[in-house]
């Protein structure tokens, strides 16, 4: 089936487009109310991750409100240490938390090696769904946790304010570190690859926390990891470049090294400045981003400023696909979204510089 | 009274030092059995703030177990806002909470002005205490919130995941929002030069959240306001220079426009390389910091491992105060502080460049 909208995937190729191409992590989500009715309907978390046709639904639900350019797989960062053994589960109004944690040497020696297409069936199920009902209206993303955060959230057995369980690891063990890093990357490989082959056409790594490591740090159990994986992957599928995203959240230090690791796209967070990292790696790879998810609690007229400013950093040229700097937060408007979405429609259409005056209201 | 080791001021100037300054911000928490046993006996955390007796006592019970090179004043960021009558509070095992917040522009005109000699005595009493009872041992350093992070508070009622009400003001009520953030920069400049009429050496502004900010945002609601205090500050007292640090937690990509606002020292985080830092803006000012507090939870081996690396990465000649990237933890073994301290001496004492070897153990 052709595909009738291109300009995500030509925008991260860094070809001329006619608008900004927009979507937004975690655009199926809780701010919707016909999403939290389908999650009721399907019980906890997990098992509308886990049902294809409920995944499918709850993806599909935000395009039928917004006029987002891409659709994102309905899925969770850690099903990879799930289907490891490690016992994914989310308790209400907490973040994940898993039933096992990593705790020794032996614990990470003790991993079982996945095979995605078996022990993930269920991914790879709702990727052909979704891609069957989307029926060539706007691509498909895939994802996955990168290795770091898959780590750090399986040896502190939940989220954490410092982490430090997940640091006193890497500092007092490197080598199982390392070990667990690397038996992670090839899982994270084999499972994007998995998504590819059933529909995916491109995939994002969120790296959540690689930005809460020191500089060295990141390099070595971070980046090296997601470097390991983006070489790893399907270039091409279905007679298309297949993109991929690499997304640490705070490591607008480290821009030069993450595009060098050979990825498509590079994925920005607020704090950083689009227009100076477009100056900085623009060159090499398309820049996603990078509104402030807080931009959205504030007035329509606040959100279209903002929009506007962030086209206007960016500049004229090819190379932005427009998203949040993070993903939408549960107690945003859903008219809130639209404003977001039609004003990057309408100013990058209008011209390569959105004038300050169409940025009011 | 002669300063005796004025090391801490001297690598400030970045004049040369024999061995490189240490002090560690929270130096004087809970992580000590006899900061403690003294909290206890003072009843709550504001009760021990505002007894200068209880808080010189807390601030030199770390001097009596390291051989720090600054003692900082115990109190706390958000003693302004507190003065002005929002009511500060600490509940146990929460952040600090306020019983009013501002929601409205009204709320920020209603503010009084502040005259904290009268409305802060309490501050500058136990400054007065502190550095007679210190008898020229080390410097004492003084210090305020940032006018931006005073705000975040003052917005929320307390700390926050995402500080959601903060952003919306600022961005919503742009006017209310410099309004407020100008007040403060005035309470903060008064403050900050009345504890150096009362005997700080040195002070510091924590911007503990500025970081949460985008670029610009961050340059309009934090920045601005810490140089407009910066300029304000009184330069010299009891015939030395007066330094003042700036700390911008997560400020890595703006450490050349935090150095252009006239500060002698630049805090750092752990998230940026130090001796990029200094190729940054060593030429300007000094630095301080930057080893993750993390780190303290490892094996005194691999804390003598990451003070020499960081060491390494600063190089040779002097402007650099060595510290954590932030506040140490509660948890953290007060031996492991003491691997700290002394492998910063010991190494950078060894020369400029400590082998690898020193690092190891």
């Amino acid at each position: 089936m052709k595909l009738k909208n291109d300009r995500f995937l030509r925008a991260l190729n860094r070809e001329p487009v006619d608008i900004t191409p927009v979507w937004m992590m975690r655009q199926a989500g809780r701010y919707l109310p016909e999403y939290r009715a389908t999650r009721k309907r399907a019980g906890d978390f997990m098992s509308l991750c886990q049902n294809p046709q409920l995944a499918c639904e709850v993806t599909l639900q935000p395009l039928a409100r917004y006029d987002f350019d891409a659709a994102i797989l309905f899925s969770d960062i850690l099903t990879i240490p799930d289907a490891m053994g490690q016992g994914l589960y989310f308790s209400e109004g907490e973040g994940p938390r898993f039933r096992k944690t990593i705790r020794s040497p032996g614990d990470v020696e003790a991993l079982p090696r996945l095979d995605p297409e078996r022990d993930l069936s269920y991914v790879m199920d709702a990727c052909s769904l979704i891609r069957r009902e989307l029926g060539g209206r706007v691509p498909l993303i895939g994802f996955s946790g990168s290795p770091w955060t898959l780590a750090t959230y399986m040896i502190e057995g939940s989220g954490s304010k410092d982490f430090r369980r997940a640091k006193q690891f890497i500092y007092d063990h490197p080598e199982a570190g390392h070990l667990l890093l690397g038996k992670l990357a090839g899982a994270v490989a084999d499972y994007l690859n998995a998504q590819i082959r059933a529909g995916a056409q491109a995939v994002q790594i969120f790296d959540t926390w690689g930005g809460i490591l020191s500089t060295p740090a990141y390099l070595e159990f971070s980046l090296a990891y997601m470097r390991r994986i983006v070489a790893g992957l399907i270039r091409e599928h279905e007679g298309r470049p297949v993109p991929c995203i690499l997304f640490t959240k705070q490591g607008g230090l480290w821009l030069e090294q993450i595009a060098a690791t050979g990825c498509q796209g590079v994925g920005l967070d607020w704090s950083v400045d689009i227009g100076q990292a477009r100056s900085r790696i623009g060159g090499q790879v398309a820049l996603q981003g990078n509104m402030d998810p807080s931009v959205l609690y504030a007035s329509p007229g606040a959100i279209r400023r903002e929009v506007a400013s962030i086209l206007a950093a960016f500049g004229p040229g090819p190379g932005h696909v427009f998203n949040l700097g993070h993903g939408i937060t549960p107690q945003v408007n859903p008219d809130h979204v639209a404003a977001f979405v039609d004003a990057v429609h309408e100013f990058s259409a209008s011209g390569s510089k959105p004038a300050s005056s169409q940025g009011g209201g």
